[in-house]
């Protein structure tokens, strides 16, 4: 699988030779992105062509899942780079929809996800996983994989999505990888290409913030302390702080005893929002 | 395929029963049903039995399609019935799952439609369709048919439904069958069972009505007339109107001047709610 990746407009078209490729047997991989790929997307792909016999690789910027006064407009579009990377990477399809083949004149259809989708990310952006939900969903049918792979850096994402695919009876499994980091700790988006030079240096307070709250988790540490401790690392930065907390990995809820936890945290570097997580193993104490 | 039906309550089974017919080359049909099964349904089997090597019914009475104050608890539930009307049909597989087999614990999603979906049953019957719309995807991924099938008489609903199957690009093709009808012209629903005799007697003025409408509209009648003929014929029989009028066979909207149109009705007769429609080929006067 070294050939050049196929580009493919037409979802009904990949539909087609994805399930020729499954119905011999093949094993079929898919990663949906955004574009504006670095080493991040690059992790998942690699991965996906390592497990799997052919990998599809959407790059759809999705408009449903921006909020009004959101980025959508100025969003990094690097194409002649996008392909670029995937070509070296032995993806068989890349699947690149006009808005219209996703959603047609007089699309009316969304699909909500509640539970997990609510708090965090999905107060801050409302609507937004509304969107993510429907254009994953649109884009499952387009791209009928054995699995698709998504990034921890999204953890809420990623939750919303399998709650999703097992709610919907989705035949496709979700694989969740880790997140790829800069030396210094920030986690690889496509949004860091907004920050200022001095601002790139203050981004680094959301990873800090995860150290900080991964040893008060360590040392038995409740919320309210936790929550404090990554705290005074933003605000240190002078990082405009829009959530830092932990939560029940799976439910976001509170954190409950035995059970894994996720240190999670959005906020505003000058004008640039990111948004970092990490996983903590679950401990005696719970919150 | 003249054997008694396979009763499956594993939505994850009968997905690969119904994913081996197809791999074999075999053409699968499904008739999405609530039970309480009657000579309506029977024609939507008997039709996806003459076009499909294969067919699955389903028997689920889908609690989120029903309001706070409406009748899911006394639902007509008649299994012995149904099954003996599916046994001598021809069906394959009969999928009768659980509530927690469709709606697992925790399940947060729900798949809504605008649209076509907001005017009539949809402002009648809040959440109605969300139900609709939800159950219908979840049941189109435990049966991945070529074809699902539905009557007219859920004229809005067909409608629903194949709007939300374009927009996620669901890979089935929906049919949809002419309404069967009482020799008065009833037309045929499972909550006739509910019909006292007198009652039963007055509610054929739905039908009338649908009478009405078409003459009406073949001489050219605008809407204002059309619907003071819908509802002199309804108000004759005392059935308390909910909606009597004609609109877009496709859109809902108000009829426009060379497009299909749909004369559609809902009411109530004594505690009963019915609906009809009717739809009206194209006219050169539209509304």
């Amino acid at each position: 699988m070294a050939e050049v990746p196929l580009t493919i407009r037409d979802p009904a078209a990949l539909r087609a030779a994805v399930g020729a490729s499954r119905a011999a047997g093949r094993r079929v991989g898919f990663v949906p992105t955004m574009g504006a790929l670095h080493r991040g997307h690059g992790s998942l792909v690699e991965r996906a062509v390592a497990e799997c016999d052919d990998v599809a690789v959407s790059v759809f910027v999705n408009p449903t899942q921006f909020g009004p006064g959101e980025d959508f407009a100025r969003y990094p579009r690097t194409p002649e780079a996008d392909a670029a990377l995937l070509g070296g990477l032995g993806v068989r399809w890349i699947l690149a929809p006009a808005p219209d083949d996703i959603y047609p004149p007089g699309a009316a259809t969304r699909v909500s996800v509640e539970g997990p989708a609510l708090p965090f990310e999905g107060r801050a952006r409302p609507g937004h996983f509304d969107g993510v939900a429907t254009v994953v969903c649109r884009l499952f049918h387009a791209v009928p994989a054995d699995v698709a792979y998504f990034g921890a850096k999204d953890w809420q994402q990623t939750l919303v999505v399998k709650r999703m695919v097992r709610d919907l009876g989705l035949p496709i499994e979700i694989a969740v990888c880790p997140t790829v980091r800069e030396p210094d700790g920030l986690a690889l988006s496509s949004r860091n290409a907004y920050l200022a030079p001095e601002e790139r240096q203050r981004a680094v307070a959301l990873f800090a913030s995860l150290e900080a709250a991964t040893a008060e988790w360590q040392r038995g540490a409740d919320v309210a302390r936790i929550e404090l401790a990554m705290r005074s690392v933003l605000v240190a930065r002078s990082v405009a702080i829009d959530y830092a907390t932990v939560a029940d990995a799976e439910t976001l809820a509170a954190p409950v005893a035995g059970r894994d936890a996720v240190a999670i945290v959005a906020g505003r570097v000058g004008a640039t929002r990111l948004i970092d997580n990490r996983l903590l193993a679950a401990r005696r104490g719970g919150g």
